[in-house]
């Protein structure tokens, strides 16, 4: 059970993001009414050894039963308890361009429990316009609005040199979580946790290794 | 020089996701003029200690120069040849939908030398379509233009259920580095290349550290 854990240490970040990774083919398992699986079938499945995914998850109790394997729904229903998101999250989108398009139009976010409630900008000639379901709004009722509905996330879609003002905004409105796109590094509090996403980055990643394939 | 560099000693993974950090934030000073860094100050600026910089940097040679540091226009040069980016790289999308859209606009593809130049979608209202200055190709059309064209990299923004088989038929064509932005594990031969993009598990993560902060 989650609740086990030996919280004076903390899990590796690597154990946390695969978990993630369980949990998205342990869904795309239960969608096909499958009951149970081991760990040697679970990390075939995904390219890691039985003992990883035996190490990972020991980090948050004991989960499979003798005999049997996991049983899929009741892990499923675990690792979401354990990664947060057996309840829905509401988060603020900032950036109406054609990321934020994107962004507000990903079904993934939805599916995962995660729900967009306002999208601001600072164009006038964007605010006002609808994005889906939802018009955007000016950046300055964008504090208001985060501190009435006391979001903790938000998706940061804005060119790099807006980016800081408008974390240190968010921040001081009270988010404590921030998905990141601008391709440069936030300085935010220790309590507040950013994932960045630099697409040209990772593209770049994948370059440099075709280029060590072929030397 | 990068050409010193022991073949037989794999670089760690996170090593050269740290050079595009450093490429990044040293690309940003040289906009503002500035001539000459220390491994301490790129350190600094990027919350690394300055061993770490130099040990990274020194799986690939020596960059720094005694009483000056680095020089940074001259480390842009070396880390974009390291990275393999110090020449243009082709490269097509697959799927016009809102995320193609974004993807298709994203400047900072560009930036980094990454010129889209084909789209490609099954949805036969999609195909004619443009995106920007490009026209929406078929499905049927994208072998033989990535075999005449020569190209390696890919970007997938196509939905789950298609995507192993489209992962497939790129790979066929002679692609050997894909960006996925399909939530699902592709199964690809080992001398090929996928980094899998996927914003749900990012938001996951985020959702995590919020918790156990809270704990």
């Amino acid at each position: 059970m989650p609740s086990d854990r030996n919280r004076s240490e903390p899990v590796p970040p690597a154990s946390v993001r695969r978990l993630s990774v369980y949990l998205r083919h342990l869904e795309s398992l239960e969608a096909t009414n499958r009951r149970t699986i081991s760990s040697r079938e679970l990390g075939k499945a995904l390219d890691f050894t039985d003992a990883q995914v035996r190490k990972d998850l020991a980090h948050f109790g004991q989960f499979g039963h003798p005999g049997v394997g996991y049983r899929i729904n009741e892990l499923v229903r675990q690792l979401k308890a354990i990664l947060g998101t057996d309840r829905i999250w509401n988060m603020v989108l900032i950036g109406a361009g054609n990321l934020g398009h994107a962004l507000a139009a990903f079904p993934g976010f939805l599916q995962k429990g995660f729900t967009l409630v306002a999208i601001f900008d600072a164009d006038p000639k964007k605010v006002g316009t609808k994005i889906g379901t939802l018009e955007v709004l000016p950046m300055e009722s964008m504090n208001r609005f985060i501190r009435e509905r006391l979001i903790r996330l938000a998706v940061l879609a804005v060119p790099p040199a807006a980016a800081q003002d408008i974390a240190d905004e968010l921040v001081e409105a009270g988010v404590d979580g921030i998905l990141n796109f601008a391709p440069r590094r936030l300085s935010v509090p220790s309590h507040v946790t950013v994932n960045s996403v630099d697409l040209a980055a990772q593209m770049e990643q994948i370059v440099f290794a075709i280029q060590e394939e072929s030397r």
